[in-house]
């Protein structure tokens, strides 16, 4: 199950899609350790690259990511993941996908509403 | 229509879903100008790391990506744009999406049919 993980100095993007709806809920950076849990828990972790370290999603939300299936690329330095969020939104501020900002003449424009409160839910902090 | 793409050097990935199916077709990367050329002309630009060059997707096949909307994630470093593809498949391998190959009991697996012949369209090239 080899991933090139050399072009972005030991990392890969992944791409977390909505199993059921399709929706292409957030993109997240996996080094070898993070798609090795990922592969052998069935939760999605990542490597963030702000706090450098391994980072389960929902560690502290609960808002776990349940791996449906997984595909590379043709180059094998990308991942996509299939998935069943667990609870109300994927992003850290509160919305479903964290793409919930659209270009509209040269404007990126939130055109959805939150599904949660991200304060209570993380308390300030990610 | 700020992105950041400071975190890659330069890049931001980008992940290019089938505005009609859902399916995830392709990952690649935009540095400034791949992005401005893509909301300028309507049509997906990338910057090709092997080739350290601005790159039309489909400028060799004709297989352009025709940009239907355009959003970006919560710290603004990912982009997500849903296309309505040119031609019989995305992937440079002949194949309608790049994700072709699953990961089944640790091995990548390619379950599913080339929809056109890659030498006949590239002649050997990308």
């Amino acid at each position: 199950m080899h991933v090139d993980f050399s072009k972005l100095g030991g990392l890969a993007p992944a791409v977390i899609q909505d199993d059921s709806t399709g929706r292409v809920l957030m993109v997240g950076f996996m080094n070898e350790e993070a798609f090795r849990r990922t592969v052998e828990t069935g939760f999605a972790n990542f490597y963030s690259r702000s706090r450098n370290k391994l980072w389960l999603k929902g560690e502290t939300s609960g808002h776990r990511l349940v791996v449906k299936s997984i595909a590379t690329d043709c180059d094998q330095d990308a991942i996509l993941i299939r998935v069943e969020p667990l609870g109300p939104g994927v992003c850290h501020e509160g919305y479903q996908s964290c793409f919930f900002r659209t270009l509209r003449d040269g404007e990126w424009v939130v055109n959805e509403e939150r599904t949660y409160d991200p304060n209570t839910t993380y308390g300030g902090s990610k």
